[in-house]
This record gives structure tokens, C-alpha cells and sequence, in this order.
């Protein structure tokens, strides 16, 4: 084996201490350094000997970093840190705005560019994982439809949203995929399908002192892009359960291709994840592009790139010819 | 829209009758030519107006072919036509034999880059589709182990065993994975598995005249490798049954990775086909496939390439631009 791949974390958060652990996993990798915004002094990782330096020292790292792994949010952090880290560094990261980013894109593939650098953006299960099943899908059947569901699974922005509501201490909510529509689609039927017939949102709230909870639960169900076109349930809970029972990050989700082949043969296509930790896994896939992404890096190919660029095989700390005896 | 992706199809059995299907759902492509071993005018298309050659005068077609799929089977035709054509083609083909993958991969590669050509082996579902999930599953989670399943499905290489069964005059066998080896590694639970825990092998026989049943049952389920290890159900049936009910060619099955991320979270990942035609979806990933190796020949990407080569983004006739909006 080679040196190692040596990788630095920008960002302690969930996602962050994800990939210090999925680092661990993959022994062609060495943790170099976590950079935070906050006081070093103040960040305890999992493992005392790794060196926690303050974000604007991370230019004194070029040449000592291969990839850095971006584990900032996608509506405050990436769009700054996104394209300054990538004129300088090799970077990954999980931009998930869908809408903005091809925008993001050119941003930061100009700067990567400019750098010479290679960095590879929205990286995690959606986008990620399922952006390429999408792709997948739809390119072996052109004639169908594609379907995504999320969930079972605690969604952070409609967790924020009902934390905004005016009465609520503490809250959490769950994105349901809805069997019903599951199963039609399961089937081949390619049925068109309402926001409201594909997930329903539960919510589990914890009061404040003397808060109304009908006013509250008629705030939650009520409000726009969030809850109103979907059936919402709202659970009122004391802080003690939420701890208890509503603490873990679990996700995952279904995108099923069905169309047709031939003179109208049903082939129906399905990919899947049931994430215990939805953090965990995200880090554990940007710690698969951060190989890939390094590799790409040494062939001379600069620019910004997604998991839809990237040949599988560049994944895998495995030989191509030991990845065709083992998994073809 | 650039001129059109040229295809010749080699071979016209059930997957060169997918392939000619598979091409008019993909308005970027244009089938130039069947051509065949056998004498053309015994050779209907279901397009009657695409010529049909005999294989012997394929060399005329150098410069007027961009792509060459070639529909044989793996055990006598692609051995040979595989090197001999990707010497003046590019090619793709479904080559299955999974133990033989790193010997054909080194022949057909000599032959390719001696002529600077493309040739992609092994597509189609598996390998293929299943080969990048098993490789996903295990960059993804690096500590976890890997299930496939296949079925419900007609196995062809199973079905030929049956057939040479003395007393049996047809018949078709059935590969059924086993519904509780299927959940418990949903689960998460890691189970070690034996061959006969994970599928169970039913198989529609029609006798001869004068066979006896009983001895022909004893000859299949003791029959080494093919069914001895497995639990398997013998029915007998008559002629008009069989033809009735045990025409369809359906196949699938699942890849699922089980794995540990953090301290001990559970992840499962799965990949599941249900396919009520088996030649037809793999004809359907052969043409997505001819047009990436169209593209890589073009990028001047000379040589043997796997499905684990080839960047997503270049199985879709839309702009890195288009999909990056749509699907990422």
C-alpha cells in the first residue's frame, strides 16, 4: 500500500464526528486535523490525539492535506467555505440545497479551477446515493417514472420548523413514506401521486409553560411549504420522552424506477436504505468520495464534480483487477 | 442534437430482440444492422425495414458502426467473438461466466487496444446493476458483510440441468430466495447463511412417455451442484402447461449490505430488481452502456472497461448541465 490518504475535517457537528469514526474504517486513511470555528480548547473528538487548530489557520496545512472533508451546513457555511477551501484544497462536501446547486457548482468549480484543485460537492444518500439510482433508473428505463420517498426518518428542517412555533419548548418531527403509495408504486402501476398521498409528517412537541396546545397544533398543521399539503399528525410529549425516545437520527428512503420494456413489460427497480444514523452514513460516504476525489485529483482532473462523474470503481481501496475477480 | 449513435446488433435470440427494442426507447441511437450465423432471409425483425448480414461480412461495416452489441451466449459464442470483434469495434457485451470475468476481461483488453478501441464486458444486471451495488454497499460500509439474492426467477442454466435429466422432455427451473434469509438480513443481523438457507430451487417438469416420476425426481434433487445443496420441489406437469404458464422469462433479486457505522449503528442498504423479462432488461442496460462506451472511445478511453470504469453521468444522453438540475 501507498502513503495514506491524509484527510482534514473542517466542522465538528454530527456530521463531522461521523467522519472522524468512518475514517477509522477505511485503514488506507489518516485523520490529519479537525479545523473549528470555535476554540480548540473547547472541542473534545473522539480520539485526544488528533489536533484541533482554528479555522483560519488552515492555510499553514497546504501541502500536508490530500482532502479536506466540508462538514459545514448548506445554507451558512458551504456557500462561503465551499469555494475559499477549494482554490486551496481538495475538497468534498454535502451541499444539499437541491435548487441552488448548479449554482454552487460554478462557483466552486471556477475556484477549484483556479487551484488546480479537484472538489467534489453534494455528496451523502439525496443528494448522493439516490441522485445516482435516479440516474440509474431512468437511463435503463427510459420509458417509466421515478419515485422518491424519505422516511421513516427525523427531518431537521421540519424539526426547526416546529421549533419556531410560538408555545413549543422542544420538538422533533418524522417524515413517513406512505405504504399505500409505496405499494402502487412497488407494483408497476406508475401512478400519479398527490404530496399528500406520498408522506405524512408526524410531530412529537413539548409545550412551554401554559402554551395552548390546539392553537399550537393548529399552527403546525397549518403551516405553508412545511405541513399544510400533507396529513400531520402532532404528538405533545413531556421533555423527559423527547429525550428518551426521540434523541437518535434515524433515515432513510426508497427511489424506485418502473417502466416498461419491450412491448409493455412491467421492470420494476428499487434501491433502498434504512439508516440507524442518518449523520453517520452521510459521513460515511463522504469518506468514500474523499478517495475517489483524491484519485481524481492525482489524474489531473481539476474542477468541481459530482457522485454522477465518478467511476464507481475509484471508491474502493481495491485494485481493478481485484474488483473485477470480487464483485463483478 | 449530434448525429445519431450507430448500433449493430451480433446475434438475434431474446436479448438481440431486446437490444433492437431497447434502442427505440433511446432517440439518440440508431440500429444500422442485425447480423447473424445463420442465413439472413430465415431472420424476422420485428422492425422489418433494418437489414439483417451474415457476421461474416461485418468487417464491410468498419466506419459505419460506432457500436457493436453483441447478444451471444457466454459459454460458446463471446470467447470468440469478443477479442475477434473488439479488435476492429467497440463493443459491449453481457459476458457471465462470473469465474472466467478476469481472463476474458485480459483477452478482449489486448484486442481493444490493439485496434484503439472500447470494449465494456460484463453488463447487464449480474453482472452489471448488481456488481456496483455489491461494490456501493462495501465503500459505503466498509464493516459489513454483503447478501445477494436472486429470484424469484427462471434460471436458464438451471432449466438446461433439468432438461438433460433422462425421461424429462421439458421443462424450466425457478430460483426462489428464502423469504426468512431475506428478513433476517434486512434486520441487520449479520447472519452467516448456508447455500441451502438462502434459496430454495422449484422446478416444472413434463416427462417423457413411460419415465417414471420418482426416478426422475431422485435424479434432479441429488444432481451435485446444481441442486443437491438446495431444498428443491419437483412438479410434474403437462406439455400445455407448461407452454400456458411457464413462457415468461422473470428474474431480480436483491443485493442488500448490512453494516456498522459510529459505535455499532446499524445501516442496511438494499438493491432490488423485480424484472418480468429478464432479456429484456438486460438489453435495455447493454444499450444504456453502448452509448458510455461511445463516449469513452470518443474521450480516447482505449480498451477492455467493466461497469465499475464507467462515470454515471455517461449511461445519459442528457448534459452533465441537465442532470446536475434534475437529478442530483
Amino acid at each position: 500500500m501507498n502513503s495514506k490518504i491524509r484527510v482534514g475535517i473542517v466542522g465538528y457537528g454530527n456530521l463531522g464526528r461521523g467522519v472522524e469514526a468512518a475514517i477509522k474504517q477505511n485503514p488506507d486513511m489518516r485523520l490529519v486535523g479537525v479545523f473549528t470555528r470555535r476554540d480548540p480548547a473547547t472541542v473534545t473528538l473522539d480520539d485526544p490525539d488528533t489536533p484541533v487548530h482554528t479555522l483560519d489557520r488552515i492555510e499553514g496545512f497546504v501541502g500536508a492535506i490530500d482532502v479536506l472533508i466540508l462538514c459545514g451546513g448548506s445554507k451558512n457555511d458551504l456557500p462561503e467555505q465551499g469555494p475559499a477551501l477549494a482554490r486551496r484544497f481538495c475538497t468534498v462536501d454535502s451541499f444539499d440545497t437541491h435548487a441552488r446547486i448548479p449554482d454552487y457548482f460554478e462557483t466552486v468549480d471556477a475556484q477549484a479551477k483556479s487551484g488546480s484543485k479537484t472538489a467534489m460537492i453534494s455528496v451523502g444518500w439525496d443528494p448522493g446515493l439516490f441522485s445516482l439510482n435516479r440516474l440509474f433508473g431512468e437511463v435503463v428505463l427510459p420509458e417509466g417514472a421515478t419515485y422518491t420517498f424519505w422516511g421513516k426518518g427525523l427531518s431537521q428542517g421540519h424539526s426547526d420548523a416546529v421549533r419556531r412555533v410560538p408555545g413549543v419548548k422542544a420538538g422533533v418531527q418524522y417524515t413517513i413514506p406512505s405504504p399505500d403509495a409505496v405499494n402502487r408504486v412497488r407494483s408497476g402501476d406508475l401512478p400519479t401521486l398527490s404530496t399528500r398521498e406520498r408522506h405524512t409528517r408526524e410531530c412529537y412537541v413539548v409545550l412551554d409553560d401554559g402554551a395552548d396546545a390546539a392553537t399550537v397544533k393548529q399552527a403546525i398543521v397549518t403551516m405553508p411549504d412545511y405541513f399544510a399539503d400533507y396529513d400531520t399528525t402532532v404528538h405533545f410529549i413531556d421533555e423527559e420522552t423527547l429525550r428518551r425516545d426521540h434523541a437518535a437520527m434515524p433515515h432513510g428512503g426508497f427511489v424506485i424506477r418502473s417502466g416498461k420494456t419491450g412491448a409493455g413489460t412491467t421492470q420494476v427497480v428499487e434501491y433502498s436504505l434504512a439508516l440507524n444514523s442518518n449523520p453517520e452514513f452521510t459521513s460515511s460516504v463522504l469518506v468514500a468520495y474523499a478517495r475517489a476525489t483524491y484519485r481524481l485529483h492525482q489524474k489531473g482532473e481539476y474542477g468541481a464534480r459530482t457522485v454522477l462523474d465518478v467511476a464507481p470503481g475509484l471508491l474502493s481501496p481495491k485494485s481493478p483487477d481485484d474488483l473485477r475477480k470480487e464483485l463483478l
